[in-house]
């Protein structure tokens, strides 16, 4: 069916078809950002602002407000039965009735949320709750899923190494009975593979219902986190040699903040997917499939590994920070020491040199007589050397030679 | 209806007009001050010390005092349907009746408390336990629901940036079948564009029953805290952004020290919401109707994003605190290091120095024969040399001269 | 009624009557040593040492052994009903037969548990279980509901500043049908407010069951938490205030620690009410009525005020502790710095002097040429002043002449 | 009926009649160690190495291997009705079959773990279940209760201070219809009293069933529990009035670190209790009567006084460690200011001494004129005095002069 | 029927035979390493890294790819019945079926995971689910049960000391009517015993069902935790006796990070099985019989006590490295000291020994007379003797003297 895809494309706006092949070129550079591990840490990991609520306080609840910094929207659409899929870039949402006439499945995939008029309308074509399409545009969720009576609503949060920095991104799933509507903030996702399913009919994926797309994308969603987290593990496993080669550098606290802060946000995204997807699989009614069911157990699994993963980590991590401080103390107590010594030891014999270097008249007996001792110089350094001796035993007795 | 509502407040007094114009200005110079981000940190914050109870331990439970401190009550209302809508500030309570004879809904907002005599008149018209009405002045109150046979009572807390300061303020509501009564501790409050929906006919509000306005209240209470949140998230980032460039000034800690003692009253704040905002939504009886109850739940979701996030930036302070204490240790280290590395070297040569600035009898032949040397000085400054080099040699291999 | 109180005092013994009005003038005391808040934190606060139970372990249990320490009881009974009250200090339990027969309730409350042999008469005549009695004197119990079939026994801790220090007392209390016998250690309480409202008829007390009254003696006992946690709260403050002004005296370290010790025995204090309260509030049976349900409700409310505002005093008194810390190593820091500036500008300079101090034999034109130059001295001088301008600049660029 | 059990004490062997005395002298020494608390902190306390497993892994379950180092078994036993009791130490267990056919109730205890084949016979003779067995001898157990069909497994844990050190010690039970049969690892418990009780007929043990014996042994054992704890908040206390002495020595650190891993030994130890005796109180079937369960209610009482008190004391006990090292950096912080006021005064003094010291040629005018000048000395002294009073005020104001 | 077993291993390849005996050897390998504690923290302990997952995201769920490095498979099958046992090292999983069909209970186990085909070929044998299947081969599962129609999926995490490391291994494990299929990452494991068990007839496996096996080799999985646990106690115990003598040597703080680090992983793997066992034992349906439910009661017991020691471990480790720490400091403090002492004392006399080395012309009666009078050396030696008492004195008030 392959053939048919590209004959749909074909029939594309040139300017869609870019927007389209733009779309499946994303998966390689994401791969390739995921492979820059070393310049990892360059840059600054902004903080997760984008919470901001575009809708003011004590406004109309509903209100669909764009972000005026979102990206404009593209809408890609996937039609698809066991028999054959056509997909396409379409410009305006009267195309979709076409696809969702004929396929049992639709997948519409809106990439971009600048757009209000047009979540708007999609919200008024597939009979969407004001709630939720204010939840797509501000894009702070947390993962949940809601159910309403024509359709369930999922949110989950995607991550990905962009120029070499963790990023978020909220997508918006509405599950309905032949078609699953999804939300992304910004072109490129981890969601080619899936396509690639739909178009290759690899696996079950075009045999099943929409229950089973709307797993495979959170199932996605989900797995896309494993490589993040392992290129972190690997920032871990760098610091921890670092230390044991006692090689520790000034940005090194640096890292290690970094590192937490990045922990944090991988943990504080996957939590929530524990309880949505929990709840996914648990849902009564026919929304899904006993099939489907032991699919998003096993989604659910991937999820506690994950959070168990990432909170090891942040204990490991933090262990490090520890171990970091403590070696700085005994770094500076070694320091210390070393002034100690050279200090402790000099300043009496300065003292004594500078005593004799004094002018007092000696034609008084009792003004300095020792500078007349015929052997008063040699007795003095032998004094001094006493003295020197004296103190690194005193050292040595009390331990501080000893490193 | 918007005449309608003029007309009735030329009605009124001028001080009342003076009120209710002081009622809607507010919402702009709350705009100024949530603007002023830069200057935010530069007052002390109160400890929430107003959670002092003026009922004596042991009185009369149910007990009415005012607090010395309170601000003078100021009576708004608003009587609409989903034909017209009435405002007016009112002298008398008994001209509450009016209002709630003619229309569907009555919302009755008390600015200030200091009138105990007010409040439990109040209490006696609508048949207010004396418990609650101890609480409406008690403003140290978690946000709770209580069900009462004839009425709601809900207390939230309000939040904002006033003078650079983060402030909570108490809002008690009683919702009965056709009326909301609030009260609120001082003038001025988030909730006018609640009362510009009333006004304009914005959205469903007019359409709706009691427990919607209810619901719209809250709703704006629980969005107010947005915008302090991302003002602190400024203030973390601008921390966040001095640490890596190591521009510690010595009120660096002090900004973190506030930044977290905001965290924690934010979070304490909103936290007790959860727990109300979950059990209004899910109250038995007829006190709402499911069509609110799916806003209630969006609500919900607000108070736990809000939860989530505060926490993180806890967190996040937590761990900027940590690397900056570790930095100062740094630094102390870099300073002591450089110390060490002047000291250590010149100490020696400057015992050598003193040495020879002794004034032993030179005529003996034991007594610093040196001094007398033809070569003396020179082969002295060759061995200060090689002391020094020798001194940095020691200090290089031992690691202390890389920063 | 108040009259015939009187009366029943007159025909008491004089040593009675004296301690009837220690009793009552006890309430001033405590009221004086709440307000000498800033001489709080002059004395050590005890450890809660007396948890030391006196009972063996391993023997019999429900055993009634006095603290040798504890004050001798005194037996203060109140019998009233909605239409008189009578009141006096009894010497002999059988003198309390009179007061359950006359009135529908009669509150019996002993002060100091030093007699086993009274205690153990008031167990046999009430029918009490002699585990009870054992948690009577054994007075380490946590605040505790038990349900026996003819009476409710509960734990209360009360808590009070007495001479600057906080000191928690436990209240035993036997509800029955028509009594409430309350245990105390010591003279001198909270509950003289309760006694007042039943002396004067002030709110319904007089007209309530027996449950009522031990809710407002518990109400009493709660509501006593919040002027200490006042107390505290302002000495947090101020610390607070002084770390603001960098004003830190050495003491500052230790009022740190006993603030938080103090906060951490309320927060032990307090928190197991929470439980009890709740507990009380929710038993089975005719013991309370729904009536005084909802006061529970209110004191419920209280105690879940307390444990929070406590909890957060805790955090911030935490996160003072750490500002404390890190102000001391900032100062440690700059003091260092100081000493790093002055050591390492002056150490190369007086090498320098100390050079040209030497006795080298200037006749041989190797040795020290430089002190026979008719400019060396102007040179040299020059040459110091650069290096201590060359030293500063370095300073500066470092970043360590900035504070 | 004591003369009886003196009879049949005088039929034992004489070695087993010197084991029965022993057991019974023990409870003297256990008196004499718990008050030497001074002593206390002398010795290393040992990690709780014990939980070593004997059985392999993957071995056949229920295997009973001795540990080697066990002691030999001693078996005491006692029957007892209301009217008789009858107790001896015997070699063989068929001797079991008389007591357990005379009274209602028997009581065999074995003290001592090293014979595997005798644990087995009375595994055999009494029907005991192989992985129980296997539980008596691996004594790392937590305190937990098993329900088989023909009896009860409790597990508890004595605490005691033995030498100064806190010990734990495995007790077994196994209460059947009419035998309870205890194991424990040493000799000497805290069991004495409960025997005194039986043998003299105190409180109502006599007249209660199996079921009460257990719980007055679990009873006894959690309340021994009260002494150790006791001790160890002597010893908090003691280090609490140092740091107000600030007479801190150099091993308050290892006081404060025994101190801390003393609490979390008995914490470990006591907390399972709270399950056990919560589960054992709420068995159904016909295990235990009402009355003792109003008593096990009581024992769950003091488990959680103790688990409260102990986790108290942990916090206390990190705030004296806190207060500790902040004492120590304090300190230090002392030392520094004073190294700092002497060498900055007399670093640039020194320095200007130094080069008045130079042997430039005067007799070139530029070269030092000052030395010359007939007031130079003078003068240089003001100067000197000046720069040094200049210092001290730099100092003052700096706030470097104030502790 | 030890014959027969031989009989079986002659009639297989050589190679076959001499994988058989590796497997067999390799438990004396392990004992070995057991034993080699003190090199024990020589080597750096990997991060658990092998979370990584072969599966990309969003590929189809349940495809099995096999790990490069994973070593390739043993087929070693086990059929027994209570009367013979069979067993032997398959080629070909064809050759299973004769082992299915003749025995009650077949244990076929799979060490090596390199062969997805192989895999696979089992898993449409059995009718294993692709999701197990794809769980075999990603080897960061944590242990859980999943109850599929035909058999039940239970995966373990064996822990061992290889070359003194600590080392995890997945063991995963399908439990059907007749066979148990067991596949785990290498060779070498600690289930020998069990087949020990199972050869020489021990105990009562021999007797039991299929159940009964899963629950033996997942109660040696557990047990097998109890000697690395024991190792690592003897780690700490060794720690904590350096800081008792005051021997801290460099390596201190890696020691108690790596050991911190182990605990964690012990711990982090331990802590699934709590859930896993508890879920196994509490199975509904035929899966497990009454008899086999009490032996995992018992194996979920030392699963609880294998998490409450690793946890106190790891409490009592952080206390360790708290006292390290501080210990560092007090040192510090002491070296600290001992230079002030030294340097404040002698800087001040150092200063006046350089006052009277300067050159002042003495002509001049203002200019340093002290140097003509006679006894100036003297009486400037007592000054300093004075000045240095002084400073002694000052020290010692100031308790900078005691250590």
């Amino acid at each position: 069916m392959d053939s048919h895809a590209k004959i749909s494309i074909m029939s594309m706006s040139d300017d869609s078809a870019k927007r389209l092949s733009e779309h499946s070129g994303q998966e390689k550079s994401g791969e390739h950002s995921r492979l820059s591990g070393p310049k990892f840490f360059r840059r600054r990991i902004a903080l997760p602002q984008r919470f901001r609520r575009r809708t003011r306080p004590g406004e109309v609840p509903g209100r669909v407000e764009a972000d005026p910094e979102a990206e404009p929207p593209t809408i890609h659409v996937m039609g698809y039965s066991s028999a054959e899929v056509v997909e396409g870039v379409v410009e305006d949402i009267s195309q979709l009735d076409e696809y969702l006439a004929k396929f049992p499945i639709t997948w519409i995939n809106i990439d971009g949320l600048a757009d209000a008029k047009l979540i708007q309308a999609l919200g008024t074509k597939f009979g969407l709750h004001p709630l939720t399409l204010e939840d797509v545009v501000n894009v702070h969720q947390r993962a949940k899923v809601e159910d309403y009576d024509d359709y369930l609503f999922l949110v989950a949060r995607m991550i990905a190494l962009q120029e070499d920095e963790v990023q978020t991104e909220q997508i918006s799933m509405f599950l309905g009975d032949n078609y699953l509507l999804t939300f992304q903030e910004r072109k490129g996702d981890c969601l080619d593979p899936v396509r690639t399913r739909i178009r290759k009919k690899r696996g079950k994926i075009r045999t099943r219902g929409a229950d089973y797309l709307a797993y495979a994308v959170l199932d996605a969603v989900v797995d896309g986190y494993f490589p993040v987290v392992e290129s972190l593990s690997r920032e871990l496993e760098q610091l921890d040699a670092e230390l044991d080669d006692k090689n520790l550098t000034t940005n090194t606290t640096a890292r290690i903040h970094r590192l937490r802060r990045d922990l944090l946000l991988v943990q504080r995204s996957i939590w929530p997917h524990r309880e949505a997807v929990n709840e996914f699989s648990h849902l009564t009614g026919d929304w899904i499939t006993d099939e489907t069911r032991i699919f998003l157990r096993d989604c659910y699994d991937h999820v506690i590994q994950l959070v168990e993963i990432v909170e090891t980590y942040r204990e490991m991590c933090a262990d490090v920070r520890d171990v970091y401080v403590s070696e700085i103390s005994l770094r500076m107590n070694a320091v210390m020491k070393f002034l100690t010594l050279i200090a402790t030891i000099f300043i009496p014999l300065n003292f004594l040199a500078a005593l004799y270097g004094m002018n007092f008249n000696t034609r008084y007996e009792w003004n300095m007589p020792e500078l007349g001792w015929p052997y008063g110089y040699p007795l003095l350094v032998l004094l001094m050397v006493g003295i020197g001796v004296g103190m690194l035993f005193y050292f040595w007795r009390k331990g501080w030679l000893r490193e």
